[in-house]
């Protein structure tokens, strides 16, 4: 599938455009697009502009709330609870962040737990801004169903993200952002694309067995939970995605397991709602509130740098830091602009014409 | 290999006199002799009694000082950072962990980091104390370096287990409890003593390939992470190791990666050190501090209902919840007693022997 090249900033004033064509406020624009556009920036193309006609179709179903006014329902010195009123997650996520750094700033440490919102884009849009700050930040987030715990073939939860972000010192930041599955729903869709099959072990059929079809969910399958199969620890991966669910939304008030809305607007949530939209946890700590700042980026730097001189087993292939190859990709996207595939550029084009947006995207 | 059941009653007894033989205080051998008991109760084997020995061997070699002056050496509300003065972990993270609850009790949440610890047993056991005041409890430590992060033969961290612990109404707890490795060392003892071969994906050979042989860790060979290679998420697994290395050490000034010093006394620290003994990190959020107990509660009997009603794959095989089959341990354990194999049983009597203790523990 080919793909061809656009600018960050001609990107960024479209995706801008779109949410406020959606009757977002400016300031609520400018962030949601930044936080679709860090998603790019940082080559998770799956969680950037691509998604944007999907926010659209579910504010066109009235699902999504472009005026939300998001509000503090619960709350100590250190932990709160937020209500997104059904706003994008873009911005909601962001809201509750900053809550969660403020908290910190004052006692140490600070979480906040979300109800009532939408997709918040990568998780670690949001973790990193704690790391700003000198600060770690985690962030999480449940998902529609699409993976089947252990011993059973129903779709019960999401590919549930779960971020850790850390400061380091000359190094950049470590930055854990992982789904919780063996492997997250896009690359089900690059082996589509490409017509490919998918490794056993990512997916499994409607009747529990073994899967390499890239289009085994169309068919009733279940994507699997990091580990694959009991012998490798699929509980684990299953215990890991239960604990985002239970943060995120049994905590806040939202939607859990299979009751969280789908993201796709031809699919409606289901009827017997036990919370409210989809849920997210959000939290900060200031390192200076377990050791100096400067003594954690020295240890950091020296744990970094031991990592990366671990001997590879293979020459061309060194340990990766997490973290390390989206840095990278933002390094040489902000140079040489940000690659899409013809079917999101076709898709971008219609939604800009539909909502006739001036100027559309330009090939670089 | 065959196992022989001892009262609970008697193997606590008989804990308590060996730590008081090492010359901890009473309330310290009571405290200590529960947090192995809980393990040996909950049939997690490996870290219960069954390392009984191995603490005495560190006391011996004056790695684990028995009467710790445990400080609080860096603090705000709702962190802080403790120095374990090379303490049983036993009765460090029990400290650490009491004031994680403190500071939670008056501002929603309390996170502390501890260095110069020792092994602290089973995370859970901690996690847990917050479930017991409405809270949810979480633990950490990182661990001798026995698992290669992805790419890499070197072995630079440990099994290092997280645990979340949920409370909820009628249903026992939700305890996530779980090494970050694809399977613990324990495992490959257990293939090891019935002379079974492991699953691939659970080690790798010293040259980084494939292994089956329960003992390639004595030729140089290396467990791998949670995801067990680059295609199933093992860089997820890295990702989780390298959370809990961070949180626990480089956090806390305790050592890290490579530098953890071993759980054997026959192997020596390195020596160029950049820590204190091994870390742990604990945390508490009061429940209450996002929605009231009891819709929690009620919220998370609904979800484990579902999950629990969740379609088989076998129908000999239902879901099971995290958490549920230590519980379910622990109720036939307390009343039928605990099993110990033969080579445990031997060197319990042994070290009860040498250390002069009376009486010794008694099969039922």
């Amino acid at each position: 599938m080919s793909s061809v090249l656009f600018k960050e900033s001609d990107l960024r004033q479209f995706t801008e455009s779109v949410f406020k064509a959606m009757g977002c406020p400016e300031e609520d624009a400018t962030l949601a697009a930044d936080v679709l556009l860090a998603s790019d920036l940082r080559g998770i193309d799956s969680h950037g502009v691509a998604r944007l006609s999907g926010y659209v179709r579910l504010w066109k179903k009235q699902r999504i709330n472009a005026t939300p006014n998001i509000t503090i329902v619960h709350e100590t010195a250190t932990t709160a609870t937020v209500d997104g009123d059904s706003g994008l997650g873009l911005v909601v996520a962001p809201f509750a962040m900053k809550l969660a750094m403020e908290k910190a700033g004052k006692y140490g440490s600070g979480w906040v737990s979300v109800r009532n919102s939408n997709h918040f884009g990568i998780a670690g849009y949001h973790a990193m801004q704690a790391v700003k700050k000198d600060m770690i930040g985690f962030a999480m987030t449940n998902a529609s169903p699409l993976v089947a715990p252990t011993f059973t073939t129903e779709r019960l939860l999401g590919t549930n993200p779960m971020c850790y972000a850390f400061p380091a010192g000359n190094y950049p930041p470590v930055v854990v952002d992982m789904a919780t599955a063996a492997a997250a729903n896009g690359k089900l869709e690059i082996a589509q694309r490409v017509g490919k099959s998918i490794p056993e072990g990512w997916a499994q059929t409607s009747a529990g067995g073994p899967a390499t079809d890239a289009n085994i969910l169309k068919s009733g399958g279940s994507l699997l939970p990091l580990g694959s199969d009991r012998d490798h620890g699929s509980h684990k991966g299953f215990g890991l995605s239960a604990t985002v669910d239970i943060l995120t939304a049994v905590l806040s008030g939202a939607n859990y397991g299979p009751w969280v809305p789908p993201f796709v607007a031809f699919l409606d949530p289901l009827t017997d709602l036990p919370g409210k939209g989809i849920g997210h946890f959000l939290g900060a700590m200031r390192v200076d509130g377990f050791r100096p700042v400067e003594d954690f980026k020295q240890h950091m730097d020296q744990w970094i740098g031991r990592f990366k001189a671990a001997k590879p087993i293979d020459e061309e292939q060194p340990v990766v830091i997490p973290g390390e190859p989206e840095m990278e990709a933002e390094r040489i996207r902000k140079v040489q602009g940000i690659p899409l595939t013809d079917a999101v550029v076709k898709d971008l084009r219609e939604l800009g014409e539909k909502l006739g947006i001036e100027p559309g995207i330009k090939e670089l």
